[in-house]
């Protein structure tokens, strides 16, 4: 397989704006990455579409040919991928596969959702078909409500409290205050952590990542590509590895195992032959604080049930030794859900690109990106690296 | 990039069964196209699943991680490709990338739809996502007063009467008939086909394909593997060839041309080396009567405003030059939506490897098969070729 390359990415500000349609939205996104790079559409071969929800919440599908046709990519191949709120991560693969089998030279990878044009309890349940929908869905589990399980689980099984999931919520919170594509930014403390509404008990609002909207793009290119663009900084991309687990929690041995987690992040260090101490950063999954804590001790960053000391500890701080989240993560920067892979992949390539501004970590060179759908059923993995 | 074998395909019969849930009937495709492939679960590396409404109508998503637990793959790679009818045919766009630049040696393509659990006007909506939302859905058009709009047109500009379209779907029915698979096992005569109820003005019922559940599977495999299976006929994928158009009409510079469908064949014939005089059979999109004569006539198989004549003339029956809906079509065999395009590669795979039975093409040596999403906004086409 040759070598791929991130050459460009292009980031909307997340936010809560029900009149901007998802079209225009991502069509702002995949010019900003195209410009990025200092390319022009007509290098463009493919376009590979993240989304969740457009379906359901705007009865729009096909959005393939709909974003290339008002991006300005006419008439190239395009089309769909769809792995619950993994879907950004999966589109970035298919992207990966493309190029580096030597499909296409250049690929554009969008992730795209639109959630605040409707009701709450709209997206909830639309949130929900990510869910298996036999063993928990039509039983009324949402998204909430399945994390809080685990959550409580986890709580029980390791003598855990409260305040011991609030770090993962304070550090992601003040990552976003400098990042202007962030939706929240505003600093959180502990105590106000822990006065937050319990939601769905034990799981607090400061738990869980908002509902908003966002598309953010990546532009993938061969080494050759890649080498005619001098100024564009050289991110390759390293791994690319995804895997699956049941949906529903009860046909999981142990739910506090993420085992796709596991899986993908095995096969993506031995990909791209590093260990786990050889990483910089981790954009991590932090749709719940609980999936932070999981994906830490599945992924074998930590052993069981010693995760938040991770946190407690400032070792997931940008100056740390695994800085997570280094823009906000899910929980401040937001998670438009089909949109969040392709963010995350975008924020560590400018941790890798020196282009971190206030977020930056320092010499950051090895990425790990990992996205995840449902409660750990889709994985998607990437590993970044900053090379000469 | 390697070379890609088909190595096995399952077909479930296509039919109108509510109560079976997708995610059995997508196992059951998958189960046996592995064991007519004769290999090992252990041995796929990825799932790739074809689906347009899973959300819309069964409130289930992520039906990658579903069905790879459902069909005894659960952990590995997968995840959901959606490119409105041409789910099918992308998904297999992207099991083709997987194994042609070498991240899998295995991988299984899974189409699956389920419509017939729910009202015909859900499922006229739902249909109705792969149009453009802003400029045709909000609107009030659906799939049949879309095509009916590009049947008038058609019929307006050369002069076309109505019982010019009756050959492609008497055709289609004829060829069902011996085909186990199909819905529609019924023959039909032209004036049974002037009898048919117009559904949408000058859209007969005839004209359409019917509302139906299915799941097809196909396994591709990598050059080496397929060496390893001694019994398997050998059937390359010579091209995989993707290209998309404006979603809706009034967005394209003639409606009647299809831009996408010439795109994607002369991608397709380009990358086999192949001229159109050289295939055996053409698995089209015969959606509608019309889709089947823009099809020929924009992939230039066919002048424009002649189409109509190569059904009349019989040059789309079994024993013509352009043998096409060989086992039924979408019209006969039914349109299950994101599973068509595997039942497509399925059949044209039994025709390339003398699987026919009653409805052998002879000698058939070479197939295109095309697979469109809309009224022509995704068209992803493979071409298919029996080696020694």
């Amino acid at each position: 397989m040759r070598d791929v390359f991130i050459v460009g990415v292009g980031q909307t500000p997340v936010s809560k704006e029900t009149e901007v349609r998802g079209r225009h939205r991502a069509a702002a996104a995949v010019k900003t990455a195209l410009a990025a790079a200092g390319l022009e559409p007509a290098r463009v071969g493919a376009l590979y579409v993240g989304n969740m929800m457009s379906g359901l919440l705007a009865n729009q599908q096909q959005l393939g040919g709909l974003i290339a046709d008002y991006a300005g990519l006419a008439g190239i191949e395009a089309l769909t991928v769809e792995a619950a709120c993994a879907s950004g991560g999966a589109a970035a693969r298919v992207g990966y596969l493309a190029v580096a089998g030597g499909a296409h030279d250049v690929v554009v990878v969008c992730g795209l959702e639109r959630m605040t044009h409707v009701d709450r309890d709209t997206v909830t349940r639309a949130l929900a078909t990510a869910a298996d929908q036999e063993l928990e869905g039509a039983g009324g589990e949402s998204f909430l409500s399945l994390n809080a399980q685990l959550m409580r689980a986890y709580m029980e099984k390791y003598r855990v409290r409260a305040e011991d999931f609030a770090p993962f919520a304070v550090t992601a919170h003040r990552n976003a205050v400098t990042n202007p594509n962030a939706l929240l930014r505003k600093q959180i403390d502990v105590d106000g952590y822990l006065a937050s509404r319990v939601v769905s008990d034990p799981l607090r609002l400061l738990d869980a990542s908002p509902i908003c909207d966002g598309s953010a793009a990546l532009v993938l290119a061969s080494a050759d590509v890649a080498a005619t663009l001098p100024n564009a900084p050289r991110v390759r991309v390293d791994a690319s590895a995804a895997a699956t687990a049941p949906l529903a929690l009860s046909r999981r041995s142990d739910p506090l195992k993420l085992e796709a987690v596991e899986a993908s992040t095995e096969r993506a260090l031995v990909q791209a032959r590093i260990q786990r101490r050889d990483l910089d950063l981790f954009e991590l999954h932090d749709a719940y604080t609980i999936m932070s804590i999981l994906t830490l001790e599945s992924g074998g960053f930590a052993k069981p049930g010693t995760a938040a000391r991770l946190a407690a500890e400032g070792r997931i701080d940008l100056d740390g030794d695994l800085p997570i989240a280094t823009f906000g993560g899910l929980k401040a920067r937001g998670h438009p859900v089909g949109a969040t892979g392709c963010y995350q992949l975008a924020e560590a390539y400018l941790q890798l690109a020196a282009a971190g501004g206030a977020n930056q970590v320092r010499d950051a060179e090895l990425a790990l990106v990992q996205n995840i759908g449902g409660t750990g059923a889709t994985v998607v993995s990437h590993v970044l690296r900053r090379v000469a």
